[in-house]
């Protein structure tokens, strides 16, 4: 038993579930950055016809989980599960933008980790026999996350250099039993780690040891080396978090070459002022489904190490006068099926 | 392949998961009802030591796994995955119970359902061959639940009579490939149901169709009738949605001779005023595991559906004018192992 398992916190799975679709849905600040043009949707002004912003995150949740199920060719009945969550309390976004599906659904909370969980999970659920397909989604709104973690819009709040831009976006990932790939080959599950961080206007340093944490474990555990991946990813630790990780991995005399953030990559720090980079489930999730995934399916990328990173706390805890635990949880992903040692 | 699916939403455990272990931790007024003796712990006032309520929860927490670890007779690095999460936002009490423990975590935001959604996926990752060991945990506290969702407790709001009472309390189950049981034998996953109810004091009412789509589903799905269980518990609609499930079954000339809900089990109504009964993740979670286990492990309940019922909506939501979406996972607990068609 337990023939899946490599080590204390990753699996391989024994037939990888395959792609079969995702969809990406940007406000935008988003359509205006580099990654702008791979884009399925980008929103004029950021209510997607709604009149709330919460509203809106379900509006363009279900856009994404359209993208993903037309990429994928099946309708939202096929799915056997779909696990989701977003940022907003009680996880809101979700529950009202599956309100109009029936699909089974399990919903997560793993702040900007989500859709790494997700992905996590949907590809166990299909490894163990459970589902035929099975989707990952999330989503983040900068308004809703500006008013429920920060002040209000109309307030027009500074923020200090190590902060990070809330993204807009969702996006939606469909997983399946067989097809033409790229396929999820190893799961690295995160545990909570915390060292000490307290400033909740430097995320990126509360959660780069969490990334580092579980990439070690990662290379451990399968015996790959950094080089073995084309391109591995975090989301989202910004620019700080990122030097963090690369500073971390220094001391250990490794080098990253391929390593980049979901954060950094969103936006243009020259043109666009998202301080120290973007952040929320939404970030990692469209660059993704939106970038990533593209990449891969044109050939350009065999092997992505998607790390999902998320800051575990809350306005409640901060007042509290609580340090930030930090999770991360990473996905292999494989052009090719015959490519997993 | 999917050999183990039954139908849209249950699944079949090819080798049911043994429950190794469980916990449960409770506060003054689950102490003083009628299940008070069965809990592993209860206590004095509601604050487990801590300086803020949220803090209480996360000790209850900490208290509740440990009881399971001890009654499985193993250590927390033992566990490969824990599937957690609670009503507070963000899901902080669980982060912070996680952080001292070092295991690979997956977040749920389920609302009251927690506890079955958690069961449901650790037996997934048992079976599917990903754990030797996996648990399922979650908690409430009238107190953070009170301030986050309703008022200051200072304040002294009244409430209506359909209103419920949130539970003070924390349960942990830990799960394992094999052991003498008793068994997780299916799961029966929830879609979202939204009949339109908007009334945040009325969640029985707004989770009952859930609870009643869920159960049909079950039903049909496994061939099984409600006479088959010993105990069909539903977690936690309060003696108002009870009363609802009944109702609904009885249009469809269905009799559910052996069913209860947890929110009634809690409280008794008759000393304590509880209004509709309990509620909170940590409702049915300490029912579960202070009370129907243990009849399992004594021989008094053969065949048990659990039935977590959450109420996924938030203050946000409702001061929008949005109605209350429900959803309910199902989860059978066999007493033996070869009792399951």
């Amino acid at each position: 038993m337990n023939t899946k398992k490599r080590g204390r916190q990753t699996v391989r799975f024994a037939t990888p579930p395959s792609i079969a679709g995702f969809g990406s849905t940007v406000g935008r600040m988003e359509r205006a950055g580099p990654l702008g043009p791979c884009f399925d949707l980008a929103g004029e002004d950021d209510t997607f016809g709604q009149p709330s912003w919460e509203k809106a995150e379900t509006a363009m949740q279900k856009q994404a989980l359209t993208f993903a199920l037309d990429r994928a060719g099946i309708q939202g009945e096929q799915l056997d599960y779909v696990f989701a969550g977003d940022l907003l309390n009680q996880c809101i976004a979700t529950a009202y933008s599956l309100r109009d599906w029936s699909i089974p659904f399990f919903g997560l909370y793993g702040a900007c980790s989500t859709m790494a969980e997700g992905l996590s999970l949907a590809a166990m659920v299909i490894d163990g026999g459970f589902a035929a397909y099975a989707a990952a989604m999330t989503s983040s709104h900068f308004c809703s996350a500006e008013r429920q973690y920060r002040s209000p819009l109309e307030y027009g709040g500074q923020k200090p250099p190590t902060a990070q831009w809330t993204a807009t976006g969702a996006g939606a990932v469909i997983l399946a039993q067989g097809g033409p790939g790229p396929y999820i080959t190893h799961a690295t599950t995160g545990k909570v780690v915390d060292k000490g961080i307290t400033d909740a206007s430097n995320m990126g340093a509360a959660m780069a040891p969490a990334a580092y944490a579980t990439l070690r474990a990662h290379f451990e555990e399968t015996g790959r080396g950094p080089e073995f991946y084309d391109a591995i990813v975090t989301g989202d630790l910004g620019s700080l978090g990122k030097e963090i990780v690369l500073d971390f991995f220094r001391q250990d005399g490794v080098a990253l070459p391929h390593y980049d953030d979901c954060g950094v990559l969103l936006f243009d720090p020259a043109r666009q002022d998202v301080h120290a980079g973007g952040s929320g489930c939404g970030c990692s999730a469209v660059v993704l489904t939106g970038y990533l995934l593209g990449k891969m399916r044109r050939g350009e990328c065999r092997h992505l190490l998607f790390c999902g990173t998320g800051a575990l706390h809350s306005p409640t805890a901060t007042m509290q006068g609580e340090s930030i635990p930090g999770i991360c949880h990473a996905v292999a992903i494989a052009a090719e099926k015959g490519d997993t040692p």
